[in-house]
């Protein structure tokens, strides 16, 4: 069986696609779509979203080529397809294309779980699951919709790719050279492990997050404290106004993980409870040192004025 | 008695002194200083520390023009006295002071908590304490040291203060127009009510960042999951960098007002897993939809290159 990929098999540092297909034209498949055209990947992107809305603006706003009035004719005849969409989307949608798709095309997603999306595409391509690439670009941030698409979008930023057992080499390495064509590092790692580490560093903050604006904001005096909330205030629920869906689709993919991790915070918050109500401040003092000397000792790997 | 304020009871509008004690040379102290002059507040600014090597920092700087090596000697013959440390120093200090503040002096503080200061500042003063206007710059941030010190650091920001009972009005106004020459937006308010508001928007924001930090660090595979956190990790962790002792501090100064946040906050952590366990997805999607909006719909009041 040919495991090569299509157009691109003659130049193997910089894959190039005649036909770029993306499926949900938001923050991440607007800014990829700019981003391979930027980079000289795809001559041509075709675009498709729920909402004919969201394709006129992509259009408009240049982000892609073409609009397909469904997901089937924009994966047909396309050579790489990127599926934009939670979590929760990408079995139902892959069942809709796996009929259109080329024995070459290339298929990635950007979803922010792994194991739920390497498990729907074994139920839902079968044995062409080896042409589906599980990415998790770590890029984004609380601002969705492609009118905050960029091509800079994934510049410097982690590409995590967790490979199907069946994944040719070939497929992995193209997939590899794409991301990194627009600007990102990839690592290569285990569904469950991408899962357990992003429950940690990812998903538990942004439920948090949400749990403490809600309380906060709750409260019957809640509106008045908020007009002195500072720029700590500020970072600090910056991930709070992240996209609904999406969130309850990555709590739901991830659940059990994202509860153990929440089980350690709860754990952590209770010791931190118990040393103030017991007046224990020099104790308190040292478990907020060592906090604080762990973040200071973490080197942010990203640059500052990005988000995600 | 004579309520007016020495040397600048002539220009309402932009006080003048002579002398400018700080007491206490870090990112605050140090900050006014540089802005005090910077705004022509301060003909001459003496400054104190518990460290003769951040003295000797603060003059090589340019932040101070002299050192003293005491406090009272600082603040003997100063109009204008910032205290600028930790809130369990605050008592402490005026101790110190008080037998060389002169009568026309005005005192102020910069700590984050305000019903401890105004009882520390009626027990350390007596009447004296007429001359303290506690007062909290919303200012900071997690970089402590005089070395981050900046003319810059109130402008725009607020700064709240809750007067004594005993305050003249003249030294409340004073004070008002003293942060507004270097750029804050003054608030009055009660000291229990801010230190309601600030237990809600700042001070359980950043226990909840500390115990986050101390459970994600100390889990066995916590070095290798920092490896892969991201700006939604920089930012709701920014805070988590703060200064230990500070924080012990204000956890102790405003202990009941924090833990009663905190039962809020646990409340909602707790309604939040529930429905996680009971795979209530649209109830979850619910919360985090009233989260996301209240978040969207705050006005950040800060510059979002700023620090606090």
């Amino acid at each position: 069986m040919d495991t090569l990929i299509g157009a691109y098999a003659d130049t193997p540092s910089q894959p190039q696609f005649k036909r770029l297909a993306v499926l949900g034209v938001g923050l991440l498949g607007g800014s990829f779509a700019l981003a391979a055209k930027h980079a000289g990947l795809a001559q041509e992107v075709v675009g498709y979203s729920k909402s004919p809305s969201t394709i006129n603006a992509a259009k408009a706003a240049g982000v892609i080529d073409h609009g397909a009035d469904s997901a089937l004719h924009a994966a047909t005849g396309a050579d790489l397809v990127l599926l934009a969409v939670p979590v929760s989307a990408i079995g139902p949608l892959l069942k809709q294309i796996r009929i259109g798709l080329s024995q070459h095309a290339l298929v990635m997603d950007v979803g922010s779980t792994k194991s739920d999306v390497v498990a729907a595409a074994q139920e839902c391509l079968g044995e062409r699951s080896r042409q589906f690439v599980p990415c998790h670009p770590i890029a984004g941030g609380e601002h969705s919709g492609v009118h905050y698409a960029r091509s800079a979008l994934f510049d410097g930023r982690r590409v995590v790719i967790t490979p199907m057992e069946n994944n040719p080499d070939r497929f992995v390495e193209v997939a590899t050279q794409i991301w990194e064509a627009v600007g990102a590092v990839v690592s290569i790692m285990e569904p469950k492990e991408h899962d357990a580490a992003f429950a940690a560093v990812s998903h538990l903050p942004h439920l948090v997050a949400f749990a403490y604006v809600y309380a906060m904001t709750r409260q019957p005096k809640g509106s008045g404290y908020l007009q002195l909330a500072g720029p700590g205030f500020r970072d600090f629920t910056r991930i709070a106004a992240s996209d609904p869906t999406m969130w309850r689709d990555i709590f739901q993919a991830n659940g059990s993980e994202v509860l153990q991790q929440l089980q350690l915070f709860k754990q952590a918050i209770a010791g931190f409870e118990a040393q103030m109500r017991q007046g224990n401040w020099t104790v308190l003092e040292s478990l907020i040192r060592q906090a604080s000397q762990s973040r200071k000792d973490w080197a942010s790997p990203s640059p500052a004025d990005d988000i995600a």
